[in-house]
């Protein structure tokens, strides 16, 4: 007999069908047991008596098990208002595929985030993790899906880097061949400008590391950024107005596939305007929430009360902040032309959070050499990058989207941490870190 | 006025349109100037005179302009049958958005692999890049797609391991954290078992590292490996048949995409049998070419024998090669029930290649560690990864593609290499490194 999914038991009343999932719960009632049977598609109630109570008996939670059985509906009064409340299936038979150890702890419990991160590979299988990573899975998908629909091509950055691009000094090192040192990526922004100058327009979902030895909850040592860069741009705010409508894209269909998340967060939908997003430069934030103009940045504390701000004035969960000083960006983003001072820059944030930052780029190969000696950096470190301005780039801008912390504001989640399948920090590589 | 694409032209007779884009070829006639240019959409051959030849004078080739024309139908008898081969654009005027310095070598030169890469960013430009890399784009994106459409989910594998899993010796070493010492994941598959258990069907696009010191055309020290793991199956031909459904859905979509591409690279869209892949026993396949028996692997000189078989005698440009010697794959490799000394495993070959390698699992604790036992692998080393046995695991099994290896062979390219946008070998991360 074919294997029947859960979610398709409605389709299957009064018919005799095979399921094989996982005993998420077992209830003795004497003479009879109810189980709770979870595979992929969802769950189902299933009630076993007779031989099939017999066979039954030996179940526990995460049990693996083949079961036929009987749909039947069950009475009006039994009915609930879940995934296959109306039915119930009567087991015929059971068969074991694998057994399981008894747990440390119940399904439900809430644990502490150390335990929970100690124990993954059977927390993950809690309602809580799936609906986080099924809900970045849509993210990442549909990320990458509106981009292609607007004629970007899809590229693999690399992780191995020659050098620590940026200088921020906070790339891990790597022992490679003939005992040259190599660099894990921290963005794949120099690769990202190099192919836009044969595609146009590309976007990359790459992994970068960070060695900065930091352990607040918005910081992982290795994440997922999600960079596209795109060619031929009036300037800043054509990247600002497409990263916009792909984050319009990305949230509708995250409300689409998986409305009944929120609920469960205890959060609700993102508030996307109907409007454009709002757009305040640093200065004009700062005097909002009233701080001082001379700050080169915005404190996480700040990020959440201007977040607060354009939640109330403009109903919107996102808000651009624009012009940032020039000297806090990274040597590649481009001066405001009227005010050098200040960069063709910008900050979405969202929910509280910064989740992308991006920037109008050097198209000017002299310019950008004499950036380089402003900062302080060896021109030819960059030989092989400057090659892109020496043959003759557009005008062109990109950005950057943290999907672990996208994931982790679009459903509230306190620690960016439980957002990544299998984060990786100061103290943890799976298991914890001898001290 | 908006800027139209050149892929667009064909839309836009006697119409005056703007279009941006790089100047490919420049051909001076005297009073006339024939200029072909590009943008990521095609390109399309500009005729300026009087003022705009004025205008036209500093351009050279991969010069980045901004062009107002009229798009006129040619003479009949200079059409050609090309893209905008109908049409030529009378360029009225001309903005120059980034200058070039002159080329190091003709854009069609045929350069070897090593200038061809110190080169990149300018050759990453040539139709020969740009059409390896559209591939590229579009096999990743089939490859997510097709799984996705059967209840497969996208997870984000870690690239920083804490240990070198399968003992291989071959893993790089990154200096962690207070002088820990972490690897880079040599493969995706402990991470991926652990999804199963959650999500049942799962995948992942992740990079891997291998510091062989091998310097093949079939080697990168960083490659791009497309996983997928499934879990409720009746064996690992389960696996198989997922495996052919996906790259039939790749070789489809890249056909249909990308039917151009063929002709340029001298070579024929891949030859996918009506029928099932040919399958093969590793022993079946070393009787037909007619080498040891005994032998633990097919060479690579065997392959491409294996395939030329399967080519002339089943029109398949794929063959499945199953049960490798248990002690010649990874110890999560099922061993066959009825003869332990071979495994549940496959390779998939395409065009000569090797191109995925999978298997069938332990999903039985006990015997995974007696196994790990046998091996001299001592099982405290993987208790992070044991407790997906340990709490109830399904049979499952999966496999990983290469993502250059796969691109490569649809091309015909003799080095993988040029199937990496920035490949990473012993030799080289970008530059050259010094001996």
């Amino acid at each position: 007999m074919e294997r029947t999914l859960i979610g398709d038991i409605p389709h299957k009343k009064d018919t005799e069908i095979l399921i094989e999932g996982w005993v998420e719960v077992r209830r003795d009632h004497g003479k009879l047991m109810f189980l709770v049977l979870r595979d992929r598609s969802g769950s189902v109630q299933a009630m076993a008596k007779d031989d099939a109570l017999e066979q039954s008996q030996p179940l526990r939670e995460q049990w693996v098990v083949r079961v036929h059985g009987i749909v039947r509906e069950r009475p009006e009064e039994m009915k609930k208002d879940e995934q296959n409340g109306d039915v119930e299936l009567h087991v015929n038979s059971v068969e074991i595929l694998s057994e399981a150890a008894e747990l440390p702890f119940d399904m439900d419990a809430e644990l502490n985030l150390d335990t929970y991160l100690d124990y993954l590979p059977l927390t993950l299988r809690t309602q809580r993790a799936r609906d986080i990573f099924s809900i970045q899975a849509t993210i990442v998908q549909t990320f990458r899906w509106a981009l292609i629909q607007r004629g970007f091509i899809e590229f693999q950055a690399p992780a191995l880097t020659g050098g620590d691009a940026e200088g921020g000094g906070d790339a891990f090192t790597v022992a490679y061949f003939n005992d040259h040192t190599a660099y894990l990526a921290t963005s794949p922004q120099l690769y990202k400008e190099i192919m836009t100058g044969a595609f146009e327009r590309v976007f990359t979902i790459a992994k970068i590391f960070r060695a900065e030895k930091s352990a607040t909850t918005r910081h992982l040592a290795e994440v997922t950024q999600m960079d596209f860069e795109m060619g031929f741009i009036k300037d800043y705010t054509d990247v600002m107005k497409m990263l916009e409508a792909i984050m319009r894209d990305v949230c509708a269909a995250v409300v689409k596939q998986h409305a009944d998340v929120f609920a469960r967060f205890n959060t609700k939908a993102p508030l996307v305007p109907q409007g454009a997003f709002p757009v305040l430069t640093l200065r004009e934030a700062q005097e909002i929430i009233n701080v001082d103009t001379s700050e080169p940045d915005l404190e996480p504390e700040h990020e959440r009360q201007i977040c607060a701000w354009a939640r109330e004035e403009h109903g919107s969960d996102f808000v651009f902040i624009t012009h940032f000083p020039t000297h806090k960006r990274a040597f590649y983003s481009l001066p405001d032309p009227k005010n050098p001072e200040l960069s063709y820059s910008f900050d979405l944030l969202f929910k509280g959070l910064e989740i992308n930052s991006g920037s109008q780029r050097f198209h000017n190969h002299d310019a950008l050499v004499a950036t380089l000696k402003e900062r302080g950096l060896d021109p030819k470190h960059f030989e092989y990058y400057l090659q892109l301005h020496a043959y003759g780039v557009p005008p062109h801008g990109g950005c950057s989207t943290g999907l672990e912390r996208i994931t982790a504001r679009m459903l509230d989640l306190s620690n960016v941490k439980e957002a990544a399948a299998f984060p990786r920090d100061m103290n943890r590589i799976d298991s914890r870190l001898s001290e």
